[in-house]
C-alpha cells in the first residue's frame, strides 16, 4: 500500500501566524532582501510550508496587503449604521475623524505603506492590490457616510466622494507624511495628533454647515 | 618642474547636468541598485567627476533632494507678496493650492518622493532632509500666506500653521497616494485633478470665512 503523498491542508491559524511575522522582516531586510528562508524562520514554519501556504514570496506579499488593508476597512462598515443615530454633525466628524487617525496611523499600516511605495514601480500590481483594497473602499465607506449625514440634514455634503477625501487628507497629509520622511527620528505625539484631529474636524464641519 | 595636481573645479552646468540625469537612474535602478558608473554614464561625465563633485552616490542623492526640495519651495517665497495684494479669498486660496499641486505632483517630485520614502529606513538623515527643507518650509511658507489674508480679513485664520497643513492636504493626498500606489496604471488626469482643486478651494475658503 502506497502512502499518501497528501500534506494536512494549512490551518488557518498557522496562515494568520505566517502573515503576522512577516511584515517584520520586510521592514528589516526590504522587500527584495527578504528571503523566504528567514520569512519562513520568523513564522517558526518550514519553507515548504510557506510556499504550500502563498506560492512565493510576491503570493505571500500580497496576502499580507489584502490582510492589512481588511484590517483597516473592516472597523470602517460598521460607521454608516452609526451615522444614523449619531446626535450632532460634531460628533459624527470627530468619530470618523479619530477612527480613521487611530487605524491609518498605526505602525503596521504605515510599515506596509512604506513598503508597498518602495515596491510599486517594480510590482504595480502590489499598488493597484493597496491602491483598491485599502484606499478605494475607506474612501467609499466615509463617502457613505457622509451621505447619511446630508440626508439627515446634519451636514450639506453634495459632492460625498470629494469631501471624504478631504476629510482623510486634512486629518492624514501631515501625520503621514512625517512618519514617511521624518517619522523616524521625530515621531507625531499624541498630543499633536490630537491637535490635528481637532482642528480637522472643526473646519470640515465649518465647511459643510 | 612638476606638473600641477590641481584640477579645474566642476561648473556649476556640470554639477546640475549630473544632478539632472541622476533622478532616471535612481528610478531606474532604485537607490541601491543605482551604480556610480551609471550615474556618471547618464550625466556623459566620468566617475571620477561625479566623486570630485558629490563624494559619493549618498552625496549626489542627498544634493539631489537639496535641488528638488529648492525647485518646489522657491516659487512659494514670491507668494507672501502676492497675498497682500490679491483681491479675494476665493483668488487668494485658488493660486495657492493651483501653485502646491502644479508644483508638487509633477512627474519629478513624485519620483523622488517615492525613492525618499523607500530609503528612509536605511538612510534617515536623508528622509529628514526632505522633511525639513521640503514640507516644513513649503508649510511654513503657505502659513504665511494665510496669516496675511486672516490681517486683511479676508479670511479668519487663527491657526495658520494647522489650517496650512489643511489645505496641502485636501488638495493632494488623493492625488499623491494615487501617483504612489495605483499611479501606474491609473494616473489622475487634468479633469481630475482640477475638479479637486476646486472642492478644495471651496471647502477651505467656506471653513474659514
Amino acid at each position: 500500500m502506497m502512502v499518501s503523498k497528501e500534506r494536512p491542508p494549512i490551518s488557518a491559524e498557522k496562515r494568520a501566524q505566517m502573515l503576522e511575522k512577516s511584515l517584520a522582516v520586510f521592514v528589516e531586510r526590504g522587500y527584495v532582501g527578504a528571503s523566504t528562508d528567514e520569512l519562513a524562520a520568523a513564522a517558526s514554519v518550514s519553507k515548504q510550508t510557506l510556499y504550500r501556504a502563498f506560492g512565493d514570496k510576491e503570493g505571500l506579499f500580497e496576502a499580507l496587503i489584502r490582510t492589512e488593508c481588511d484590517r483597516v476597512y473592516d472597523p470602517f462598515a460598521p460607521l454608516v449604521e452609526e451615522m444614523r443615530d449619531v446626535e450632532s454633525a460634531e460628533a459624527a466628524i470627530r468619530r470618523l475623524a479619530e477612527q480613521s487617525a487611530r487605524l491609518i496611523m498605526s505602525q503596521r499600516v504605515q510599515q506596509l505603506r512604506r513598503l508597498v511605495i518602495a515596491e510599486a514601480t517594480r510590482f504595480p500590481a502590489l499598488g493597484e492590490l493597496y491602491w483598491e483594497r485599502g484606499f478605494v473602499r475607506v474612501s467609499a465607506s466615509l463617502a457613505q457616510c457622509l451621505t447619511v449625514l446630508d440626508e439627515r440634514r446634519l451636514l450639506r455634503v453634495p459632492q460625498p466622494a470629494l469631501s471624504a477625501q478631504q476629510l482623510a487628507g486634512m486629518l492624514l497629509w501631515i501625520p503621514s507624511n512625517r512618519t514617511m520622511f521624518a517619522g523616524i527620528a521625530q515621531p507625531m505625539s499624541a498630543g499633536e495628533l490630537a491637535d490635528v484631529i481637532d482642528a480637522g474636524v472643526a473646519a470640515f464641519v465649518r465647511a459643510h454647515r
